[in-house]
């Protein structure tokens, strides 16, 4: 049940938050049971392919009863390590960092924002959401002394791999990179990408 | 060529908008040629799978000389429906709402944000980067007249299935949803998810 499972597809781990974020849905509304069928019906995934992603982390449920809800829940944090808190920090104090920065959901889901930095003197002492942006010169001391391992970078395209490069430099060695370009980085570290203009595109693939 | 080609697997449509972005990437740098072994160095996907992927539309490469960096671009923006710009309104004028409003990356990608909307009365007629806040009331109308296909979704999650219910009735057949919940549309519609935690949790699976 551990995450020794080295060879569980990349593709498969990205879908068990989604199957974590309906499970919390369920919880909340008082649900206690529920099945691969429902969850499939919910979130537009096949019930085989649920079974399947989640057979490569054991025995879930029972036949004739599903899943129990807050099992499936608690054994879904477990696996993805978020039965604690991951401290976060967010450089680039823009339209997208201070939306972050202000965003509450971060909280109940396994993250908190600790700190937010900028190389703007115009930006740096001002404040994004709660925090006070500090200079990005700041970045490698705070996050060895708070421990921190996730970024987001909020940036402009043309700054972000040097910020990345920073970023890597203090430790850190998850990055959720919001500027629409694709970062050089070490293989130890872990890029995501949010760009919305991605989205957008591949819907339009399927429209006249 | 065309999207006759019902059968291409989502992943790999999702996968063309990425190899769109590298290409404009090495058109801007004035790189005239690249390879798919170029493009896996750059996207951190194999070569083999780019061949694939692209394989699915047509014969693009040239044995010896790669593929054309401008003909290649030109071809993905065809299949992907990009040579026109296609109308965009949002809906939620909060932190994000406000954020992608005055998001300058959407022009040259094909997008191009025309209207924005929220059923507070204390921000309707107030601005979101450039444009006046209407009444979401006003929405149907809107996307008729203005022959609106995208719209994003940025208000909080216990309003995005009503304001979903709204667009699809008003005409809407592609969401863009920033609000962390699940919606549930008719099956003509495409919906695409923006959630930041489920990026970071997915990280978290393979810290230690």
């Amino acid at each position: 049940m551990g995450n020794n499972l080295q060879d569980v597809p990349d593709i498969v781990v990205g879908r068990l938050p989604i199957y974590l974020r309906a499970l919390s849905a369920m919880q909340a509304s008082g649900k206690q049971y529920t099945s691969s069928h429902e969850l499939a019906e919910w979130l537009g995934i096949s019930s085989a392919q649920i079974r399947k992603d989640l057979s490569h982390f054991g025995e879930f449920g029972k036949q004739g009863t599903g899943y129990s809800v807050a099992g499936l829940h608690d054994q879904l944090r477990h696996i993805l390590h978020l039965n604690r808190e991951w401290p976060l920090i967010i450089v680039g104090a823009g339209n997208i960092g201070s939306a972050v920065a202000s965003y509450t959901g971060f909280a109940q889901r396994g993250f908190r924002v600790i700190g937010a930095f900028d190389n703007d003197p115009s930006k740096i002492g001002t404040k994004v959401g709660p925090f006070i942006v500090h200079d990005n010169r700041e970045i490698p001391a705070f996050v060895k002394e708070n421990h921190v391992r996730h970024a987001m970078i909020a940036v402009p395209a043309e700054y972000a791999q040097q910020v990345a490069d920073l970023l890597v430099a203090s430790g850190i060695t998850g990055i959720l990179n919001y500027a629409p370009i694709n970062l050089s980085v070490p293989a130890k570290v872990r890029v995501e990408y949010i760009d919305p203009v991605l989205h957008l595109q591949k819907m339009t693939y399927y429209f006249e």
